[in-house]
């Protein structure tokens, strides 16, 4: 007979960890299905902010990692493909196919762009959007991070490590990071803040070389780094035919149920969590989500 | 001019604590203000679902007081005895007089008693309440859980340690802890279940001898320990007019807030995270209301 999870979670972050981790103590028969364990939390620089721990976010989802396996629950590095829903759930990857009787869709978010002229021809020729992976190719240049949240000014303090200079542009008046943050990249003097600037178009010729400011004026720069963050990563939901918000982020209830009978989601892919993005209220929402699995489980298997 | 603070957190536990490295990371004036640091996350004997760590309750809250610590956010060991609310919150514990412009409550739950004769007065001469405290009092002893949840499951196995025998007696049919610790409880020679069973009386003469039970039976025992579950700590709460559930639980909507102006609440004592009582959701509550906090502060400051 063709084995069938119980519980097969979508995402290998910190939400889906965390459902497996409860799941396993549920003795559920799950699965974790993710092309990258840790997801985006891999790419913060420093996390001050998961309670009791001090460090890089991929040592900490290390530490998630090895709690699932400790619980030897089952890490698939596949990307899910499609899933179809007859009752079960049939998910395919680029590997083979796998079937549960309920699924958690956990796959977090992907980076926004910015939608110019010039990002998509010079993406890896000067256009990143990830600090954390490219940083050492900035050595003693001088780079654009463009946001004004966590991640941008994450992703400032981490290029200040490597290059000259690290020019901020932001769209608004003032940086919405956690001030204790903007505080460290205002004492920084390699860090310099251009407010209430939007980029218009990125210029290069095989190689970044400036971008246009909608102050009608150019910048040059050696790197440009977008961090706007993220979107919802629901094409999996939308063909369930799952009900999503207007941001596009999956609708789910107290018990983190999507709309659709054994689905659930959890992270920041969600509504849940007042919409706060973060490990705690990922791995929060992971929890939750895998003792209503367990309800569900209980129920199926006592009929 | 007298001192008022930001953000006055009530509750050292998990919840507190995160609303506290929160706060601090928004460069927020807070304070935690709590008897007990850690709260009732301390007696929990192993702690399997807080992701990345595995270790006793105490320990976890030691790494999360130091986390609170190391941004040197005031703790006060002190007890409020009251909270007056004139739009500025004046909160008196034994100690002084502490003034915030908004708070969180986060107090948690105190044990539940099984509200049956002999209780009260057999208390600390047999029966408790802590399995973790007093487990060393009864080596090679024969012991009585009354309970089925997690934590009941957890006294009996801290109590399997040291005791003869332990016999867990619950009014269901069936364990509702998680599966995995159940199988642990069944295979554990030590450990006997006795269910669809209440306890009616307890006996002893200044020293715990027997119980009854309301299938007629007596039962002799030297320690009863009775783990079933806690009630919210609410009464901070009523005196300030903040709307309750019916199970005493403070209703809070997204964002962590009560219905009166100013103050937010978060962990066990909520109606939060579906009301599943765990360390991480507790977490992610206090979270979710410190960033609330900033933001009402931060309106207050630019008005």
């Amino acid at each position: 007979m063709e084995k069938i999870y119980d519980f097969a979670i979508i995402g290998a972050g910190p939400a889906g960890m965390t459902a497996g981790i409860y799941a396993a103590r549920y003795k559920l028969d799950c699965v974790i299905i993710g092309p990258d364990v840790g997801g985006t939390a891999n790419l913060a620089h420093d996390i001050e902010n998961w309670p009791g721990f001090k460090g890089p976010g991929w040592d900490l989802m290390e530490k998630f990692r090895e709690h699932c396996t400790s619980f030897n629950i089952p890490m698939l590095t596949e990307s899910v493909q499609k899933i179809d829903n007859d009752g079960i759930f049939t998910i395919t990857t680029e590997k083979g196919v796998h079937k549960a009787h309920s699924i958690l869709l956990a796959m977090g978010t992907k980076r926004r762009k910015l939608g110019v002229k010039g990002e998509e021809e010079l993406f890896g020729k000067g256009v990143s959007y990830c600090a954390t992976c490219d940083c050492v190719f900035f050595k003693e240049k001088v780079v654009g991070v463009v946001g004004g949240s966590d991640a941008a000014a994450m992703a400032a303090q981490i290029l200040s490590q490597h290059a000259s200079k690290v020019i901020i542009i932001y769209r608004k008046d003032h940086m919405r990071a956690e001030p204790a943050r903007v505080e460290e990249l205002e004492n920084d003097p390699k860090i310099e803040f251009m407010y209430n600037t939007n980029v218009k178009e990125i210029i290069g010729n095989d190689k970044l070389e400036k971008v246009v400011l909608d102050n009608g004026s150019n910048l040059s720069l050696d790197g440009l780094f977008i961090e706007i963050g993220g979107i919802p990563i629901t094409s999996l939901a939308k063909s369930l035919n799952i009900k999503l918000a207007d941001n596009n982020r999956i609708i789910v209830n107290d018990s983190m149920a999507t709309d659709v009978a054994g689905v659930f989601a959890a992270g920041d892919i969600t509504t849940g969590s007042n919409q706060f993005n973060q490990i705690v209220t990922a791995a929060a929402e992971g929890a939750i989500a895998a003792l209503e699995a367990f309800q569900l489980a209980r129920t199926r298997k006592t009929k």
